[in-house]
């Protein structure tokens, strides 16, 4: 059986895994630590836990349960002192407290959710993703960098603090993988975040996989405002210090132009302008549009990547290896 | 095999439950809804749902899975807006709002916890358990009664707003049962508010089973100063209508005197007054004195009955049947 080992975190991760996961491969999920926003940023500020959101989004995407123990995991409380939390993200916190290590926490949440594959924190530190802007703007913690409208000005330095070790499982995982797949996801809060802790990088280009890199559809204004996939390359290839890619997977469909319109203010389409480039594979990836009113929450997930059509591009891969 | 059927709410349900487990018996256990103290009641404010924290205990009583799912579900989150909410009461509640019923969210936290025999709650209505005490005095809510150091005085009355009918689930297992158990437990607080709704006395009175009567150890102070055994079913008796019980199960073993000391202030030790009585089974049911520091909160589970000695007598009465 090959096995794939995803690395990023958030939603990206969600769609990748949850279309994998009806393949007969062995999936890992490494997840960026660096999450400190909502439900997560506040469960870290008040009980010293590490971030559970993007993990509790891998859980859910590999659970083989029954739809209501996924519904229950990403169910939100509405009022009072427990407002905005989600429950799987209590879950993973009191798991954390009760067995005195996110990892071992990780571990009982995935046996509650009979989850297919694994998820593995990058790192067990507790880190805070930092940026230092081009006019010396310091931003703290990874919410701030994902709300910043300046990144796309340019900015001098992104890092961890305090620069963490990377989990050995990440690592190991890493090596053993015959299908590497970084993205899609938020650059600067969810990729990158992971090629921050030590030892993944040097991993990433000694592993004898084959690498895929899935490219975003959408810019996020402010941050990749008109970035083309030349310009996604490069910026991950700054933290790597080489071009490791075997694949570079593009979505080539379009999305309506209403729907491009209702988006204009939150970015543009990712243009493909390597097409010279034979490691490039261009497919239809677009998720179908559902009749849903296009609330701002919304409105982010309706240009996204259908977990199908990615998981049947990436399994063309993994059938060549 | 045989099935039996207790009734009650909180600590006192836990116990029987927990030594009842072990043996090849039907366990039913019929929950109070009354609750509205700690964690359960800021649920109960905030979110609207019915209260989990008896059915919390009972649950985890049952539960035939790993300590760490007990350990848990009884976790409680120690700071901010999470802090006293026990995780099993998060679960409950949040089950309820995915499901939209609490029986179901009490039956799919039974497959959670692999539960032996089934938790079920004695109403499924929203209800308050008030008290109006003899100088007219109106107490709103079990927390409040609970606290009350009048009740020894006599009160007017104690009902629950609104008259709640039974779950039909509740009154089906009273009439199935070939035992039904009531007690140990708070006498106002968790024994008589099952009693209380409509259609459960009459089915207690109706139901063929053998019933036992399980007396508490020690008397709360300024609820039930001084009782005696007979003074307890006098009390359960005025609700029920007339004397239904087949057997009155006694402690009969002394605790350390320093002990009854220590607890002077709570409470004293309920007298048996009823030697002649046939149905009294004598038996020493304390639990084991652990070496733990006599703190507030443990000093009111320090006398307690012993899981295992309780189900051996209720056990004995079973062979019988």
């Amino acid at each position: 059986m090959k096995k794939i080992v995803v690395i990023g975190g958030g939603t990206g991760n969600f769609t990748v895994l949850k279309g994998l996961k009806n393949y007969d491969v062995d999936l890992s999920a490494i997840v960026s630590m660096a999450d400190d926003g909502g439900s997560t940023g506040i469960l870290r500020d008040e009980l010293g836990v590490l971030p559970p959101g993007d993990v509790r989004q891998c859980l859910v995407a590999l659970s083989d349960s029954s739809r209501l123990m996924r519904s229950l995991m990403n169910y939100r409380f509405e009022n009072g002192g427990l407002g905005g939390h989600s429950f799987g993200n209590l879950l993973l916190s009191a798991l954390e407290k009760v067995t005195g290590s996110f990892e071992k926490a990780v571990e009982e949440a995935g046996k509650i959710l009979n989850i297919k594959g694994k998820v593995i924190p990058v790192t067990t530190h507790q880190v805070r993703l930092k940026m230092i802007l081009a006019d010396r703007t310091l931003l703290e913690g990874e919410k701030d960098i994902y709300l910043s409208q300046d990144i796309d000005q340019g900015y001098k330095s992104i890092f961890l603090e305090p620069y963490p070790k990377a989990n050995p499982y990440a690592i190991n995982e890493i090596y053993n993988a015959d299908l590497l797949v970084l993205g899609p996801g938020g650059l600067h809060t969810s990729l990158i975040p992971n090629l921050l802790v030590d030892g993944v990088v040097d991993a990433l280009r000694s592993s004898q996989a084959k690498k895929t890199f899935v490219v975003n559809l959408m810019n996020r204004k402010g941050q990749t405002t008109s970035f083309k996939v030349s310009d996604y390359l490069k910026e991950v290839h700054r933290f790597i210090g080489e071009d490791i890619f075997d694949y570079i997977l593009v979505n080539d469909q379009k999305p309506p132009q209403a729907l491009i319109e209702v988006y204009a203010e939150e970015g543009d389409l990712v243009e493909n302008d390597l097409t010279d480039d034979s490691r490039i594979i261009l497919a239809p990836l677009l998720g179908e549009l559902k009749g849903v009113p296009a609330t701002d929450f919304i409105k982010r997930n309706l240009i996204r990547h259908d977990p199908k059509k990615l998981a049947q591009e990436l399994m063309k891969i993994v059938h060549h290896l």
